[in-house]
């Protein structure tokens, strides 16, 4: 074997990386525009300006780019909503709020992607379909805890925790799944304080 | 021309709106089970039991099933949520808790349906979207009229009433959407009490 430099293994690995993301980007676009059923694997490898036999080297067929699609974004989820919230401090009214920014702007910056999994969910296998329920619930949990933390604190009134949980997911999701109403008088940013406004004053004692 | 004794053409236009709704039910069955894609006009002949020229005296083709079903439960909310409303009387809050109430049992009556109009309403024509989002506008109509008729009496506060419609309607069709995950700790009662609770926290003064 020879000893490759680390700098040289880093920055292959970054631009399988790269090329991974850029082929999902691809993936997301054509089955929004096209719909899953009508899309191909050359359609992709075409708008990704690669080969097909190089979509293969990352995936495994047309469902493994669905999956990995949706998978993509609950994992930006897992990996950022925590950080967000942990940079909040500790007060679980500021821990919501910043988790909530999080959930809301990467869904802004993926909206195609959250359509996407309520669009093609079911036409996941099983086991798929599994993966995403785990991973659904895994972001719901860092809510979850916060919202508890408050009923506890006494910052919060009693409510049902998993509740508001559902609503903050839900709410949030909504950004991209009716942004062609709410975009015709909300920004962002205003979306997230009202949407904010209404949960905390429904929580608050 | 004949003349048709009345009770005979009730009877015929009677028979024909019952054998219309289960063509219906039984392509939102079929789209649920195998996907929009993979169902044929034969498959849902052959779960109504009738024959496919039979569909053809009553639909366009498979994507006008599709448009018929999504507007069916449209059409639901647009007539039922108003009387509903109305039945509760003048009181903004019980017009608001009515209207609620209602619209989550058409969607509990109809979750397949809820659940097509989010996966497949890319699939329709331009002109079918456009459909249903004037349906959907009517939907929220008498929720917002209930809301600002509620800022202006002083029982509510002065909130952003097309977002809180916006989160009604989301709420509502979550009961469908995330029904796997709701239903493991909450039946349809307590859903809509515990959501009215919150969304009427939120905006009482």
């Amino acid at each position: 074997m020879h000893d490759v430099p680390t700098k040289q293994v880093d920055a292959k690995a970054e631009r399988a990386l790269r090329r991974r993301a850029e082929i999902l980007r691809a993936a997301v676009q054509l089955f929004q525009e096209d719909g899953y059923h009508s899309t191909t694997t050359h359609a992709v490898a075409d708008r990704a300006g690669i080969s097909v036999g190089l979509i293969y080297q990352y995936f495994g067929n047309k469902e493994d780019l669905l999956r990995a699609a949706i998978v993509d974004i609950l994992g930006e989820f897992r990996d950022r909503i925590p950080v967000a919230m942990d940079e909040a401090g500790d007060d679980p009214e500021a821990r919501l709020r910043s988790g909530f920014r999080t959930l809301v702007a990467v869904i802004d910056e993926k909206p195609e992607a959250t359509v996407l999994s309520y669009r093609e969910s079911m036409t996941l296998s099983r086991e798929g379909r599994d993966e995403l329920k785990k991973l659904e619930v895994e972001t719901a949990e860092p809510f979850r805890r916060a919202i508890e933390d408050g009923i506890r604190s006494g910052a919060f009134r009693a409510v049902d925790a998993d509740l508001v949980v559902h609503n903050l997911l839900l709410v949030a999701h909504g950004w991209a799944l009716k942004h062609w109403r709410l975009s015709t008088w909300l920004d962002l940013d205003t979306y997230v304080q009202r949407e904010l406004d209404l949960v905390l004053g429904a929580i608050r004692p």
